[in-house]
């Protein structure tokens, strides 16, 4: 009846929605209040003010037509377009030009624009344990094969000798997340420019582009002034898919953009690709109130203090109760060592204390758990004794 | 670099570009007014007021962490699709619920997703000629593979006895697109018994479901009195794509839906695919603003008497110069026969003249061409006497 593919998508998915429905029924038992639900990265940090009044001087001032009718590009408006350059460059000192951005529905939706563009049947993606697990669904879509780089445990940052290694002659593309789902860590610039340094040789010793696909809807949130790089300066094919979801907490109005550089190979055509495929795919345009709303609100800072304050006091709630966590460093997520090695057991035990939390295996490295503390402050520290009694029975 | 399906995809929108283009070169010369540009399906009519007060007071009323967050399903707001549910039953007979409602990023967003959630490589989707160039590739996304039915031109209903003959044991679903893009005209009550008939006999004979995929996007654009017959209530195995782009003026915000009726063969499992198909492609949810703003929009119509002028004085116009045409019923497109067989060079021919219209090629239907009257009044009434011109080159 349906399609193979999606007999095994769904039969995967229904996991992820038993534990969303479980979350539910712990509520319904015993309150809300008393359920710690870590398992979700939906922001907990309200849309800016300024969005609210932006959307209303909008229909106030636009031309319904005009404001709610087809872009005249399947890329977007031009001027927000050319707003979305203008402000990336003033902030990275970039290049850019209102051609070089695609107007996307959102990052899940940039990424299957990118991966339509560039995949064909067979083509390897690369991708670094930990990751997003959606990268599989995305890859899939295309029939693409998701090649997993094993996890450094030691800092989280990439293994490069085993990237090198991996990276063969059916290599297409490389996805980097930074900062991190599900670690919080931040890539730095010294990983970076290696992980630069082996793609630029090993496109030269096959012949052929590789891509370097930087997905960072959590690019603003990262904390103690830490630099997250631009991508786009260390290697020329790369293609950045941005999102507001998290950035200006939107998450669910589907508003993000791709930058394919002048940098890349031939980037007229990829652009051209882009536009096509983010067409064809069934998206469009990206919503274009969105569109003008993001194009208004482009100096908006994130109030990351909020987050902050969760990261400190769940990171020292955590590791005072013996738990072994790295600190992160950016997104809203912390990933903590499992005390058992199975972390699905972990996680269970986690869950009969009402505490909600998310397996490693999710994101292709097992022994851990991921943590996302984008939930009310009250939430961390009344979880905290709750962490504290798990800790007892393994500590 | 792009990949081998995006090349051939970007070849075939370069002419499509290439229109565009020389449309907007025409205006720069001749200014717009003298540019009689009958190429897109752009809505003409503005939002209604209703609309805008909507989106205001539902940014003044709503928590913006739910408002702008992800939806709990992939599907939508349950108030929201049991509001649709409600509003179709009370319009229809219909017997929907909230869980018979997939929100979707409009009808371009629902095909792909019930495509996806159909198709294995290989497997045949119906289309009856002529029909939207864009099922090519949204069932190419797929590699799904498109059986066109010819034209039957006398009436443009479809041609029954070929359609019998080309469903296969390979057919997995048939679109069908009423009121229709390009013809404007709506498929009876009686072709829509007979199709149904067709279908439940091959799903006996072959002994697997074969899905009526109803693509409804006009199904508001409607003139004197036709009905439109609802199709879930003809055949079981049915799931309409809806979208509001054109009922509400709203094509750039990208906002519809899915209907899987429980008629439907283990309508659970569809509808759980679908949803996990919703996010895997990246669309995640349709636009969560918007999903509110057509909530509270459900009851308003359409203003088609704008639409119905234009088509009425096109169609006496045209026909008054000699040339042959079906008169539209729906949607707000003219299908009119070329005065020559070729009708790309009739489309050439028309340019010289400024008046901008779709050979009937790109809808798998040589030897006509669309005419979209979604455009200012004025515009047909002075394209009219250049109409004439034209039409004295041949008759």
């Amino acid at each position: 009846m349906i399609s193979k593919k999606m007999e095994n998508m769904t039969a995967n998915s229904s996991a992820i929605r038993a534990m969303f429905e479980e979350g539910n029924r712990l509520a319904k038992i015993y309150g809300s209040e008393n359920v710690y639900d870590f398992s979700l990265g939906n922001p907990n940090v309200p849309a800016p003010e300024s969005i609210k009044k932006a959307i209303i001087d909008i229909v106030n001032e636009e031309n319904p037509l005009v404001l709610h009718g087809y872009t005249n590009s399947n890329a977007g408006y031009m001027e927000v377009r050319e707003a979305v350059a203008a402000s990336l460059n003033k902030r990275f000192g970039t290049n850019f030009e209102g051609k070089n951005i695609t107007m996307t529905v959102g990052a899940a939706g940039g990424l299957n624009v990118a991966l339509k563009t560039l995949l064909d049947p067979g083509d390897e993606v690369i991708v670094f344990a930990p990751y997003f697990g959606e990268y599989r669904s995305y890859v899939n879509n295309f029939d693409g094969v998701i090649v997993e780089i094993s996890p450094n445990t030691d800092n989280f940052q990439p293994k490069l000798d085993e990237f090198e290694a991996k990276l063969t002659a059916k290599t297409k593309a490389v996805i980097v997340n930074t900062p991190n789902n599900p670690t919080g860590v931040v890539y730095s610039e010294e990983t970076i420019k290696k992980l630069a340094a082996v793609m630029e040789a090993k496109q030269e010793e096959y012949g052929h582009e590789i891509y370097l696909i930087s997905d960072e809807p959590y690019r603003e949130l990262a904390y103690d002034g830490v630099e997250v790089p631009y991508l786009t300066k260390y290697y020329a094919n790369t293609i950045v898919c941005y999102s507001y979801s998290k950035s200006l907490s939107l998450p669910g109005e589907r508003i993000g953009y791709l930058v394919i550089p002048d940098e890349a190979a031939d980037s007229e055509t990829v652009i051209l690709a882009a536009n096509v495929a983010n067409r064809i795919l069934g998206f469009v345009n990206a919503p274009t109130l969105q569109q003008k709303v993001v194009e208004r609100c482009l100096e908006e800072e994130t109030d990351i203090s909020y987050y902050d304050r969760n990261r400190e006091t769940l990171y020292k709630g955590l590791t005072g109760c013996g738990f072994e966590c790295i600190k992160p460093e950016g997104a809203f997520y912390l990933f903590m060592k499992s005390p058992v090695a199975n972390e699905k057991e972990f996680c269970s035990a986690a869950k009969e204390l009402n505490i909600l939390i998310v397996p490693g295996s999710s994101f292709g490295c097992p022994g851990y758990v991921r943590i996302a503390y984008c939930v009310a402050y009250e939430t961390i520290v009344n979880a905290l004794p709750k962490f504290k009694e798990l800790a007892e029975r393994y500590f």
